[in-house]
């Protein structure tokens, strides 16, 4: 089976047709060309040959039983926000988008969760638990992702130093397996021990695993109060030896991110958005939630002190929601400013020791610096998530930049291992860091892999040639 | 391969001797009956053919590696505290003990993380992280069991309400596959988006899937202050219904437990002990950590407040170490209070969502009377995960007692399905619940299971006949 998959013919399409309905089935050019990748046209541009929108689970399960017996790949899309070009149609095959099936029910409040379908958006399911007062904390950049997409790629964001990945939040998961069975992973509890831990496989699979049709998140209650600290030191070195100190206090921050001077002037030339603070070669930004304003001045002030003893030219407190706007603007336009400041970008993400931050940057400088690259560290400091964006020169040809590009993330890659990182933080394999993984996690743990993806998935029709390749 | 496995012969004895050391491998009826067994025998004792006591990874690798090529099973033990049957020669071969690979090294605190072989105890590890004013908060309730036995079961315990399970706390996993190969799962990093998530697959797979040789674990600053607060009810049900009362307010509570008075009166009479509350038929024990004192008058504050609007006889504050020792002491005592006032009981681990713990509890209770038994349900309210022990009258023959426990048994799963619990919350499948496994999670989910332990081990070597049965 799999290798050469059969290519879809009009029985096929009429077969899909009967089972979901003539006006959510689009064929050949009728497919629109965003179908054809994710946020990363570069890491695989491909049009699928049928592209339909599911409603229920009953109709994924039908597609996925059909194209298990007439070896056709599928590829599932949310909302096409991903960094890893995770969701295209490598192969050809079927691209199902989930997107109508984004019911959210309401709140359970005994126990504190929510349970909504794959194609809810991350924004749409913050709102809808904090209107009943609770508040679901995983908060990656992207707020027009679907929860599908944010729980099988265990989705971070800056909000994890304290409250943990998407995948903290996940009490359950109910799926379909590639061979069309309806399967819940777990249910509605708080712990577990009821044979293999599946779920937590599944979550960061990548569409390579099942199709999810439904997760039960768990909230918390709101946090009352919350301040933003600005800490600008003269080094980068000083400033990312403040992170395990931020973190030894004896309160647990929400966030803590860091920006050098080349970057923010970045965003404040092409973007005019200007951060509050002008001194300092590398900043600090600590974010704490609290329960309770003295809770929270507790926090502050533990945190300004221990930052003033430790080499920091000052300490800014963005007390107020404005203030603490212009700060997170600043952060928030990164990725604007770069690309309004280059004509290319590629990007690498990273996670080392946290230990190991400031000389990750350091070298990671001086190899886009030997190749003729200017690269911008920054990011998710409390994690040691470094994303690295590598920008073109405007007198690069496309040849020397994909050589140069090439070859640096190579090289950061082999730093981050090096200093016992990982290949990526947040952003996943998908298609875009394949070639990377092999040398990164070495043949044995491939070929686990591979026997993993059989487990599941043994005709290898779901999500083909992502995370593993078979077709070698 | 596989069934049946080879029987061990002197030359097997000769070649493990030769990999490892004479003075620490032990054949036939020179092996301790200890070694048949984990903490219960009745799920299970079996001799096995050798045991071994290794001392490092590559002792591992060479064992595995041959056992794997010459069909012979092998079974790793830690402390043997195990509730599930989990750590026994079922189908005789190796048991390996890593009860000498005990190493912990020193704290690092850029990372906040401890790294530590196996065998080292709970106990110690706590304590390691403690000297360094740091804190590893798993707390399960066998403080001698080891590190390797609490990953590899993923153990519970009373802290998991605020801080999470041990899976929380694992940051990366050294491991032995059956094949003898030696492989990393993640690294010393806060978030990991590359390939599988094989680490949390590994954590809470009873020792089927690999042989743990080391793992790094995340710690946090210490709190500085705690509370205990008792408060009792006249019902079970006000007492179950202010469980997600407690988790509403914006204070996170460290435990939540429950007793019934028929339970105190039990620990009370047979062993002396006194819950210093004397009235409500149900009792809520909740106790708060927290990083100040003034975040802690708080939390006690509005917890006392909901519970006296909520129905509450009272709520006793113990804030002082010897009056939240006496609390606790009752509470810790349940166990062998238990076992003081029944000839034998059985045990059942079921988790239900934290909605349904009343009623779970009154059905529970209804079961067990139609059988003829006394049940007493109590443990980890703020979990679901509620401990039910079966006791045997003093006038029912072995039979009896037997059919009895194994109808409520079956009647008890029922139940927890029902409601959209699992079989088991912290202590796992092992041997000994394994029959009840299949009804509960279906079949399709057990081929999943099979799937999942081919991939690893692919002759059924390691740890045969736990979680999934092959040989039927």
């Amino acid at each position: 089976m799999a290798f050469p998959y059969k290519k879809m013919d009009e029985t096929d399409f009429e077969y899909i047709r009967s089972i979901t309905s003539a006006d959510r089935v689009w064929t050949g050019e009728a497919i629109a060309s965003e179908y054809y990748h994710d946020e990363m046209p570069n890491y695989g541009t491909f049009p699928p040959e049928l592209y339909v929108e599911v409603e229920n689970k009953e109709e994924i399960s039908k597609i996925m039983a059909y194209c298990n017996k007439m070896n056709i790949p599928v590829v599932v899309r949310g909302a096409g926000s991903g960094l890893a070009g995770g969701s295209n149609c490598k192969y050809g095959g079927i691209m199902m988008s989930i997107m109508r099936m984004n019911k959210i029910y309401p709140v359970d409040h005994k126990n504190q969760t929510i349970t909504v379908q794959p194609g809810a958006l991350l924004l749409d399911v913050q709102a809808a638990a904090s209107a009943e007062g609770l508040f679901y904390p995983p908060d990656p950049g992207e707020k027009t992702a679907t929860i599908g997409g944010n729980v099988i790629t265990n989705a971070g964001g800056m909000k994890a130093v304290r409250y943990g990945l998407t995948r903290d939040f996940v009490r359950c998961i109910e799926a379909v397996l590639p061979d069309g069975s309806i399967e819940k992973f777990s249910s509605n509890v708080v712990k577990n021990t009821t044979g293999y831990d599946v779920k937590d496989l599944i979550i960061g699979s990548e569409g390579t695993l099942c199709v999810l049709t439904e997760v039960t998140l768990k909230l918390l209650p709101a946090p009352n109060c919350t301040c933003t600290l600005v800490m600008p030191f003269n080094s980068l070195e000083e400033c990312a030896d403040m992170v395990p100190k931020v973190l030894d206090l004896p309160f647990v921050p929400t966030a803590i991110e860091f920006l050098e001077r080349e970057l923010i002037e970045i965003v404040e030339r092409n973007l005019h958005k200007y951060l509050p603070v002008k001194v300092g070669n590398a900043v600090l930004i600590v974010m704490y939630d609290a329960s309770s304003q003295s809770e929270l001045d507790s926090a502050v002030e533990a945190a300004a002190e221990a930052t003033l003893a430790n080499g920091a030219i000052d300490c800014a407190i963005a007390n107020t929601p404005e203030r603490a706007a212009s700060v997170w603007g600043v952060r928030g336009a990164i990725l604007e400013g770069m690309k309004a400041d280059s004509v290319s970008q590629e990007e690498c993400d990273v996670v080392v020791p946290r230990s190991c931050i400031a000389q990750y940057v350091k070298d990671a400088k001086r190899i886009a610096r030997n190749l003729g690259l200017r690269v911008e560290p920054c990011g998710h400091c409390g994690d040691g998530n470094i994303h690295t964006e590598l920008l073109r020169g405007d007198d690069m040809t496309d040849e020397e930049w994909e050589t140069a590009t090439h070859e640096c993330l190579t090289q950061l890659y082999a730093l981050s291992k090096e200093l016992g990182g990982q290949l990526s933080g947040e952003h996943g394999i998908g298609n875009g860091r394949l070639e990377f993984l092999k040398e990164f996690v070495g043949p044995r743990m491939i070929s686990l892999y591979k026997s993993i993806k059989l487990a599941f998935d043994e005709n290898l029709i779901l999500n083909p040639g992502k995370i593993v390749e078979f077709n070698q």
